[in-house]
């Protein structure tokens, strides 16, 4: 299923969605035409469980020939917003999770050039959070060396603490697409969550694809693209450490929540890794791209004087 | 004032309270019998501003001498929550911002010697909180250089954005306590998150002093203590990046919003940085002090095998 949560225009608040032959379903209405008390938000269906997934799935089918009438919008009709506008904690981001980022860091930046024996670990705040086609914000008082990361976003579907690896799939609830912006001139003392957290600096979306559609996750091609020029191009097969071993290690300490967001690391090919180095500026459009979840459009706005 | 979130033994969510002469008034029901429509929770209460705490101050002295049954009950007959039980976003953790502390971090972790130029930034998840009484969970399959970090608490009051120092203080809400937990051998490529955001690494509380009651913030003797001896004690006078420093550097690019809660450093005295060094261990009862808001005590409970 390609869920969604979008705003028909008249409507302030965003709603829950499924994508269906190029209309957005609304979810909430599609269960009161079938009898059922289905969410309204994207929140709202992962906290609801696998049970309700199965029954929004199957009141798609049974309407399927005669969908009533007032439930589903054409895409082009509204808006979309991130898949989960306001996350309830900040987002897990892994750093140094793909080997050839991890050499491309240690030459550019002040990473290590060895491979990292645990996941690196940092979050980006909800504030970070944009949709699908709406602006990462450049402000040149702040930084002169603004970068990209295309990324694999697993959202987590149960309550989870001290999982181990063998049941960590089934805590999954389905998979988007973060880019993971980062500002390299922004770094402290080695913590990421000024230079990776500000305003703006977590693309995500445009739709969240539920687990089951997704054979395997650990064989997608990611890639992503500046004003059309493809920069980044690699497998989630080549991640260090694979979701289980992310959602194992995170857990062990940290109990992991329904709605929680780990964007799981980036390959090679970032602005900094570049000969010569290479920033996002003004003007620009970044598309990030994970086969089978969805693209990922922000143009580069500049903000500040 | 002296704002808490309390739980009566017969009610399951957390109420918002004043304390005052020994009793938690119960500002949603003081509201009620003023004939005002007063918050239920402290966030409901920041969120509404400036007036509603004023209203709230009126309504306490209207009814200071005629106050209504069944408002009010004593102390020790509440269970006291996190003041914010459930943050919206991971706390901001501010790192090496005492001197001395930068001078023991550097001898016996893997800090820089020289001093921060800009604040040091970090995060711990809303997971990470427990109230004042609440056990500090020691995992020894996990660590064995658990460590304590008392700080003052900043909980921020307004949305800001890109605010300037002149104008920050007025986005302080009010000022609680922090144990800033960390396990000093869970730190992954120098990110924090993983070492000091593990469940229970968040004790806060136990109360919020209003902004207004704090004459000076940067003037308060702060202290720590384990089991009855004490191990750091030092003044917010001392700290590196003042209040406003803070508030003007994180919202420069992470906007700050009602509820957001900085931990604005420890001093010199935390276990890593004595000679032999010191851990806290299951048994140990922690207390840390800011002279002026309250006292946090937490004991160190252990869990796993």
């Amino acid at each position: 299923m390609k869920l969604v949560t979008y705003r028909a225009s008249a409507e302030a608040e965003g709603r829950l969605g499924v994508i269906h032959d190029g209309m957005v379903i609304d979810v909430e209405r599609l269960g009161r035409a079938a009898g059922s008390a289905f969410a309204s938000t994207m929140l709202g269906l992962i906290d609801e469980g696998p049970d309700a997934l199965a029954a929004l799935d199957r009141a798609l089918e049974v309407t399927e020939s005669k969908r009533p009438v007032g439930i589903a919008v054409p895409l082009e009709n509204v808006r979309l917003l991130a898949p989960i506008p306001r996350p309830r904690k900040n987002i897990f981001g892994i750093g140094l999770n793909y080997v050839e980022h991890v050499a491309e860091s240690a030459k550019a930046l002040d990473t290590s050039k060895s491979l990292p024996e645990k996941p690196i670990v940092f979050s980006k705040p909800p504030t970070s959070v944009i949709a699908d086609g709406e602006p990462i914000l450049h402000n040149a008082a702040m930084t002169r060396q603004l970068d990209w990361e295309v990324e694999l976003a697993v959202i987590i579907g149960k309550r989870a603490t001290r999982i181990s690896k063998d049941k960590a799939m089934s805590h999954v609830f389905g998979y988007s697409v973060i880019n993971d912006v980062s500002a390299r001139d922004n770094r402290r003392a080695g913590q990421w969550i000024f230079s990776k957290g500000q305003d703006s600096y977590c693309p995500f979306g445009p739709a969240i694809i539920t687990a089951e559609e997704i054979g395997n996750p650990h064989d997608l091609v990611l890639w992503l693209k500046k004003n059309g020029e493809e920069k980044q191009r690699s497998s989630t097969k080549h991640m260090l450490f694979d979701i289980p071993t992310l959602i194992a290690d995170i857990s062990s300490g940290i109990t992991l929540e329904p709605g929680d967001i780990i964007a799981t690391g980036t390959p090679a090919g970032v602005g900094a890794g570049r000969d010569p180095q290479e920033w996002m500026w003004p003007g620009d459009v970044i598309e990030c791209g994970v086969d089978g979840i969805g693209v990922l459009r922000n143009p580069v706005v500049k903000i500040g004087d």
